[in-house]
Order: structure tokens, then sequence, then C-alpha cells
């Protein structure tokens, strides 16, 4: 029997990238699909890419619209969430794609957004320990940040197996989709084209608590997370380069004992050969991650890279393979592994 | 019971690309991969994103590492794929995503290769007239090339109709994929990114007598082909933009409705709704099929706007759903219809 | 003695680009910069590569911040250039980058852009027949479209020598500065990476009928123009790809001859040797023009293909060019003729 | 009276790029252009935005073409240079843009290069705390390598300071030209476009070394350098995003002010203002540097970015820069400030 699925914020790239993920996934039926200033417009003017939903129609993003799904995703801007999941029973599968519900310490919540905290949910990156377990049976998800699902993913092994010192240096590239589907002029094309460019320097970008909430877990001791994000000339993709202080004794041997054992099992996660590094094109419109690991004996540091497509694995296809989990179907079920390259 | 695919000449992008979709067609199982001067090399370092396959090592490209499958797919340089063929029995499904075998002609052959003439296998592009009839059941076809898909499926029903004169104005932007792997200097990154430049003008591309083939075989008439290449700083797709003029008493009704006839069960081919145009974008990675056209009044011409994916549709997409309906299978089956965009 | 040159619309793409050409012109002495909407703010914030102007803050458009100038540039949206001009007296030099002034007849002016016709002035474009003495002691200046700049300098010489027949079959590239600064969805980076789309298709283009204007004058009988632009995934550039029946008689040699005579003393203008073709890359930010031209026997055809910076050449550059020209100062001078490639 | 300059390695992007300035330069003469696989072949056939030397043949690169002429720029691979300085007198200024004569300590040389080390000569960093005095002339002068040009400004003002901790984490992004003319498969546009990728992870880039000298020397003691290079998916450019612990009691106006102090009267660094950030296409073409800083209180990081136009400053550009001082002609002559956006 087909899970019915909703999505709210269908207009906009993650709304577009979960519904290019259902419709390939062999056990969803979509049901409806809304949005907010772009109610009443047929999704192919918005999405043209979607041709089997072209002539779907955009309803207003209310409760009655959402009603009587088994699961209903969330793309919406931060802040609006809850009140949309309050609306929806508890047996909803409630799959937030947004930031509200990620965070447990309201103060970081305060701090980095500015309104009160909505509460916390299970968070839906299955790869992180105890990940799985959160998940099985949860009816609301908080979808990770796309950098912090490629900076968590490239980090925690090195700090659950106490290689990492306490703090962490990152700096990522990030396709302008993570952006979102905002008209403003710094993201116009021609702006873009030809640029990289950084933001959210110094500790600002809000992202930065949730890296903190996850590394500091996997290390069962607070770690310190320098973050600076910068916009690459692509439309997809994130290129994390993560790099801490080794621990006395660390070698190369050790630290890529830790990913092998960490990542061995991970249907997504691919901890490159020797030798090779990530590539965004490589992971482009698939849930896969690549890492790869170098210790600089010349400095002491541990350097982790992962590459992610900020869309997929980032976001929707996260919020998916989280949703085969809390349903008790199979965790890669309609999920991409390969990218589309070059 | 699973089909065994062996892909020869692997290491390339139009071998990459039947891989990346065999890997996702229920009914397949891919057997042998080889290469030439790549033999010996796993693949996971020539194709980073196949995965599954990264620890597959490609044989050379003899009869003995491809016997024993039930589908054989070349990828190889022109001229080198009739000498291969002849070593596989009639009763294995030889796909040729080269050229050898497009052209009925032979002086055009030679014309344009400049080597003899291997001979003419059934065409693979099923949306033509009379397409799937000469692909059900056959031991042998000739993928067509890029452009060609690309343009034939924009105009062969204005020709067919009788809708337009006896010379079409066709010039295409391809992605730089479409050169192929060659590690050629005008093909670097540093050249092609923020530049378009035209190549192979006046006449002397060699798509253009399969144009002129396959136009003139809708037309039941010559048709004369004016074709333009041109290289555009993406790695996939191809725009095409082709006219002629209209055959007197055309309307732009009329013309709409030939096109709205000739693609109305097409899975693949997507006619637009009106004021909405084609964009390379919404069918990356997809076998999907953008076309929109228009009545230009002032000017008594049609114009006919495709977009392909040159990988996907115009290459490995187009081998695979030939492949289909050679084999008796259903004809989207392990296809993709959706873009990924954005 | 300095000229001493005022901007309104300093704010924006043509705005931005004849800012950067005036700052390299040595007889050139910046004076007010205006603004609409960024009326106010510092051009620093705005134009972040116009370091010696970072600090220069906008006024509102005005008559009174504009008067006291030699020369005033224009760079404002159609239909607000003659309410500017009038208030600037007879000697001020007035160089419109708009398209206001730039169409002879009102009725194709009414019809395409469905207001008022506001009148003619001098067109810059000095390698047009006639080109250089209508600009020279002019006080108005009317600097032609991006478009028409590369399909005019295509094609005149061919419809100047009669080879070419009376309807010209053109597709243009443009990179997506063409658009202007403008924070639409469509031009967002996210959506023109990796993708080549079309708009304006079947006559609709604003430019088309000054592509008529001028190639007709060129040709001494009316020329007909099927246009249809695109954009490419780049800032910066267009690519005209321009075709047209060959009169009967003609041959390469001829074609390539009418060439050479109408550019041998073009300071701007390269008909490149034979086998070399255009690439926007290499006209970048440059005020030069690439030509070159193909005869195609098998379709009696003549290709002439141009490449051009739109914001150079094709808007700003032209500009200056002809505001050195009306103000009898050397044509080349402070004009880049050398492209920033890769 | 005219310098005379010669360029050995004049097809490569090095080489092009010191002829499209040099042929700004109004005191300098171009005279011979030499190659090595390349000889013999027309300049425009392989740098068309060159139009005013489209028809100069390269020579071979030898002492008699190279002679008789005020300055050489050598743009050969690592490893040539010495061999070609030593057959030009001591008069003739050589400015090598390679890495040959550009470190210290012969043992950094062996480890990364392989080879003996040739020497050092003059460094062509003015910026750097005595750096002109060090060039004003000479006639010997190392170009600095791109990634160094951009690290160093980032980073000297603040170990001159006593500002950061003798570990400095740096992550940069390089447009593609930065690995040269080189026709390698990794370096295709199908590969680069739409992907970020790292390479030379964990201490192994060659630049390294020189970073950590010039960091050395500002700090007055033995810094760390942990240095990540990405592949950004743009021609040119780098954003180089620097940091390192903050010594006790560093403010962020600390921060600024040892940047307004060091940068005041540089004519090509630029200090942002607040809330500005770097950004690749503002300095494209141009000898401009980008600089802006940032204070992480919650980590106890500075964080310094710069952007600069790895061909231009990062080369060609300090190249003549450097050549301007040491012949005595004003530091600026001749170099763009104004980078060519958007």
């Amino acid at each position: 029997m087909a899970v019915r699925a909703a999505v709210a914020g269908a207009s906009g790239y993650a709304g577009g990238e979960v519904l290019r993920l259902l419709l390939a996934h062999p056990e969803v039926e979509i049901g409806a699909l809304t949005a907010n200033s772009n109610a009443g417009r047929p999704l192919g003017a918005l999405q043209p890419h979607l041709f089997p939903l072209a002539g779907r129609v955009l309803e207003e993003t209310t409760a009655e619209a959402l009603a009587g799904h088994d699961v209903v995703f969330l793309a919406l801007p931060h802040g609006q969430s809850a009140a949309v999941a309050e609306q929806l029973g508890p047996d909803v599968l409630v799959v937030d794609m947004g930031a509200d519900f990620r965070l447990k310490d309201p103060a970081d919540w305060e701090r980095f957004y500015g309104s009160p905290h909505a509460g916390t949910w299970p968070y839906g990156l299955p790869e992180l320990p105890g990940g799985r377990a959160a998940l099985e049976g949860s009816r609301r998800i908080a979808v990770p940040g796309c950098y912090p699902t490629a900076v968590s993913l490239a980090l925690w092994p090195a700090y659950a197996a106490g290689l990492a010192g306490p703090e962490a240096v990152i700096v990522a590239a990030s396709g302008t989709s993570g952006a979102g589907k905002n008209p403003k002029t710094h993201l116009l094309g021609s702006e873009v084209m030809g640029s990289m460019s950084p933001y959210g320097v110094g500790g600002g970008h809000r992202h930065t608590p949730e890296m903190i909430q996850n590394l500091s877990a996997a290390a069962g001791e607070p770690v310190a997370v320098s973050f600076t994000p910068t916009l690459a000339p692509m439309s997809r993709g994130i290129l994390a380069t993560c790099s801490a202080a080794a621990t006395p004794g660390v070698t190369a041997d050790a630290l890529r004992a830790a990913y092998e054992k960490a990542y061995a099992d991970e249907p997504f996660v691919h901890l490159l050969p020797e030798g090779q590094w990530p590539a965004t094109a490589a992971v482009h419109g698939s849930n896969s991650v690549q890492v790869q690991v170098a210790y600089d004996a010349a400095v002491g540091r541990i350097i982790v890279i992962s590459a992610i497509d900020n869309l997929t694995k980032g976001t929707a296809g996260g919020a998916v393979q989280s949703m085969n989990i809390a349903l008790g179907l199979p965790e890669e079920l309609g999920l991409p592994t390969i990218g589309v390259a070059p």
C-alpha cells in the first residue's frame, strides 16, 4: 500500500528536489503540493523538469490541503514549520527540511535565529552514532542543514575515535542552490559565474551551532567550530574542507582505519581509495557522499574532505532516507547513489 | 532472467553514461567492461560517480572479453565497431553508440568520414515514423548522433505534415561532453568557461548527412540542411534552434497541432505548453526531450526548438531505450524522465 | 582640458561598464553618478570592482545632478531618456545606451515598445557605411543594442556587396549580463548555470527591427530577419550565427574579399584568418569584434559569425567609441582592444 | 626610450597574460616571443585575444632569440629558468614567473621539487615588509606563486603585528588557469564545470614552503601552514580563506587597525569596508587585491580572506609591477586596477 506524501513549499529548490526523488520512489504516491506566493500556478511553470507533475496546480499551504497524507514534507522558510506541524496529527510523519527543530539548545536557537525555540525533533542524519535508532518509528524528523551534513559526516568519525582536537576549522564551498530560489541581486548568474566569495564569516552562519552540536556529541566533549562558507560558481554541491589538530599519537593509518570502520557498512558514504579526492560532480544529483582523509605530519593536523549534493543528501535525499527509516522501509529505497557526471 | 550487458569503451563519457543507466535498470546485469588505453585500471579511478562498479578492472576490448553477453554496447571511436561486431554472434544484441552504421548512403559516409562504409543498421530513434518497428527484435542498433537526435525530433513532425520548406537552418549549442573525454587544449575548462564558439561551420560537421537522411525521409523529398554547431560553457545538453520557411497556408495553430499529434503518446518527448521554452537544465541527466514551436508570420518561417541531454537521450539513453524495444522490454524501463534541476 | 562626464544609471551593468572604461580614458574626468532606487548608497557597495570610485555616493537622477557636464551617459530603462535629455542643453553630448532613439520608424517603435516614439538620434555604430560621418560633431547619440551590434557587423558587408539574399536567419547566444542586473528568478545563477535556453522566439525580441533597419540600409532594399536569442551560461559575450541565401554567383573567395575590404581599416573589427572561428572569450572585456565567414556550397548559403562582449562593444564600449568620434578625439582612445582570456 | 621586452613561453597562460599587460604598458616595446612545442606557429592561433600580435610567429626559446632585450620574462616549466638566465647578461632584467628562484632554503626546494636548488632571487611581492627595497635596481626577480601571493597578502599584516598564532590554516579556491594550459583529462571543461575538488591535500602542494617563508619572515618566528588548495569551476581567480588562533588580547578593532595601517598606501591592495567581502569577480583581469578581516570571538581566531586574479596579480601583473620597481618606473604603470565585472 502506497505511502501518500504531501509537499509544502513545492515551488522552491528543496521542494522540487524532494518531488524529483519521490517520483522515483516505488512506495510513494504524491498527494498535495502547496506553496505560498506561487499558489494557483501549475507546477510545470515553476519546476519544468518535473514532467509527470507539470499539470498539477499548487494549493495554498493550509492544514486542509495537507490533511489526509501519511507523510508531509515541509520546505518552508524557518519559523513556519511549527504552526503547520501542530495541525497535523501525531500519526502523520512530518519531515521538516527547514531549521526549526534541529537545535537542542534553545539559547543557540535564539542567538542565531532571533525567535523563540520551537522544540527539537529526531535528527535526520542516520550515519551519526545512534542516528538510525533515533529515527525508527519516529513521526517527526528534523532534516539537517546541508553544511552540517557535509561537515558532520566528514568529522564525526575522527571525534568519536578520539583523533581530533577540540577545535575544528572548516571552509566549505557551496553551489548557489543552497541559497534558495530567491531573486536577489547577488545570486544572479551574472554575479556568481566566474566568482568565488565568502559570506557569514567569523562565526555568523546559522549552521554553526548545528555542527557544534553534532561534533560535540561524537567527541563526548565540547568542540569549537570555526566555519567559513563560500559561494561557488555551480548550481549544486558542497565541498567541505575540515581540519583539526591531531591528538597525540595519531598516525595516518589510525586515521584511515577509523573512517574505514565508521563507513564500512554505510550505503551512501564512500571513503575513497587512497590518492583519490572528492569532487562534487561525482555526487551530483545523488544521495552519495565522498569522504577522504589525510594526516599532515608537518603541522600535526588531520584533514577530512567531503563532497555532497546540497539538495540531495544535503536536503531532500536525507529527508527521504530518514523517511524510509521512520516508516520501516529499506533505507536506500528510491534514492539514487550514482551521480550525474560529467 | 537478467539481461547480461557488456560495455566496450567504458572509460569515456558515452560508456560511463550507459553504465549509469544500466545500473538503474531492473532487468540488466552488468558484465564485461573494456577499454583501450585504460585497460587494467579500476573503473573507480576513471568514473568516480559509478560507486557500485568502483572496484571493477577494465579489460582489453577483445572478442573474448565481450563474449557471453546478451547485449554489447559499443562506445568506440568511429571505424572500430564493425570489426568488433563481426566477432559477436547474430543473436547478441549489439548497440553501437558510434557513427559507423547510421548512414544509408555509402557516398555520404565516405565523404564525411573518409573511409569505406561498414553498412547500415536499424536506427535507434524510436520516435521517428516507423522507428519502433525497425527496432523490434533487431540484434543490431545504430544509435543516432546527439545533434541528429535533437534536430530530427525538432523537425520531423513539421516535415511529415508538409509544413516546412525543403531547406532547414539549424544552429545548435552543445555542452562540452559532446566532444568526448579528449584531453585537447581547446576543451580545457579554462578555455570553455565563459565562452561560446562555433565549429564545423559551413556544412562540415559529420552529423549533417544524418540529419538530412532523417528529415528527407520524413518529408518524402530531399531536405537541405545548413547546420552550425556551437560549443557552450556547460558539461551537458543540446539546445537546437531549427527553422525553415513555412509552406503556403501554414498557421501557428496548424503547426502546433502537428506537434501535438506527433508527440501525444511519446513517453520522453514533451511539447511544452505555449509560452514556455526548452532549457537544457530541465532535461539534465534524463532521457526527456523538450520541444516548442513558433510561427514567425513576419518572415514566414517556422521555428522549432528542442532541448536534450546529449549523453542521455542523445547517446546512452537512446541506446537503452532502443535496447528495451529490441528485447521486448517496456520502452521506458530503467530510464529517468526527470532532469536534475537546478 | 578634460571632458567631464556624468553617468545616469551608474548602479547597473551598462553604467558600471561605462565607468570602467571612462576610468581608463585619458581625457575624461568622472562627474556625477546617479541612480534611482540605489541613490544614497556608495558605489563601492554596488560596483565593487570600481575601486577608485568606491566612496562616491550615488545621487538621484535629476537635471540638477546631471547639469554642468560635457557628456552625459544615460543607462536608463527604456522610455526614460527623452525626459532627461530635454533638460540637458543642446551643447551637452548625450549618449543614450537605452533603446529610445535607435529606431527611425515610429511604427516599429510603437509595435515593439508600446509607447510613443521619442525620436531618432545619430546611431552609434561607426563601422556601418556612413557611420562615422553621422557621429562627427553630434551632440546626441543612440548607442545600438547589443544584439544589433553583433548582427549588423556580421552581415552588413555581405548585404552591401550584394552577396546575401533578402532573408537573414540569426541565432545568437548571449551572456546573462545582457538581461541586466534584474533580480529575477530565471536569471539566478542556479537557473542559468549548466543551461541554454531561448527567449523572445518567433520575432518578438525588441532588437529585431533595429537589425532590419541596419541590414536594409546596407542592402538598399528590405531585408527580413528571423531572430532567435538564447541565454548562455556565461556572464558576458554574444556569439551571433547569421546566415542568408547566397545570391547567384557568390563564391567563398568573393565573400571573404568583401569582408576583407569592409574591415581592412577598422581598429576594432577583426576578420579572423581562415580556419579560425570567433569565441566570446577572446573579446571578453574588450571593444573588439571577431568575424569569420563561410560559404556552404551544399545549401547555397553564406554563414557569418561574430563575437562581441555585449557590455563593451555591445554597449559601453560602443558608447565611448562614439563619444570619441563626436568630440573629435581619436576613436580608439581609452578603449581596450585585447580581451581578458582565458 | 622604450623598454624592450621578450617573453619566453608566450603560448601559455602566464605568457599570454604578461603580453596582455605589456601591450597596454606605455614604456614597453614587445620583442621576441618564444615557445617550445609551439615554435613556428603564429601567436594568433594560440592566443587569439592578443590581436595586435596575431601575426607574430613564435621562435624557439634560445639565447639568441632572447638576446638584445632590456627585460626577459620567463614563463617556463620549473627547472628550466636557470639555464636560460645564465645566458642573459647581468644587465638584462630577468623576471622569472616560474618557481625556480623563490625559495631561500635549498632543502625546501629539494623536498618539494626533487631537483637541485638553482638559487634565490629578489622576491616580487612589493607589498611585503621590505619588499620594494629588495626589488629596486635588481636585475633578477622571482615572481611569487599565485597562492603565496594571495595568502601572504592576507596574513602578513597579522603576523607582523603579532596578532596571529604560529599555525595558519588555509583553504584556497583557484580557477583552472592556475593549472596551466595543459591538456589533461581532469582539467577538461566537462570535468571542472559544476565541480569543486581539492588536490595536494595534507601539505603536499609546492607553494606551501613559500607561504611558510613569507609568513615566518613577517612573524619573526617560524609559522606552520596547513594548506589545502581546491579547484573551482571558473577560469581565473583565487579566494584564500586564511585563519589562525588570535594571540591573547586581540580585538576586532586591533585586527582591523593593523590591516588599515599595512595597506593604507598600497595602490593595489584594498581593505574592504566592514561588512563587504572579497569576490574574485571584482578583481578579474586586474592587479588589485581585495582583503577583509574578521575576529571570531567564539573560537578565538582571526580570519582573513583575500581575492586576486591568479594570472594578473598572482603571476603576470605581479611580474610587471616588480619590473616597474626594478626599472625605476612608476609602480602602477600599465597595470589595470579595475576588474572586468560582472
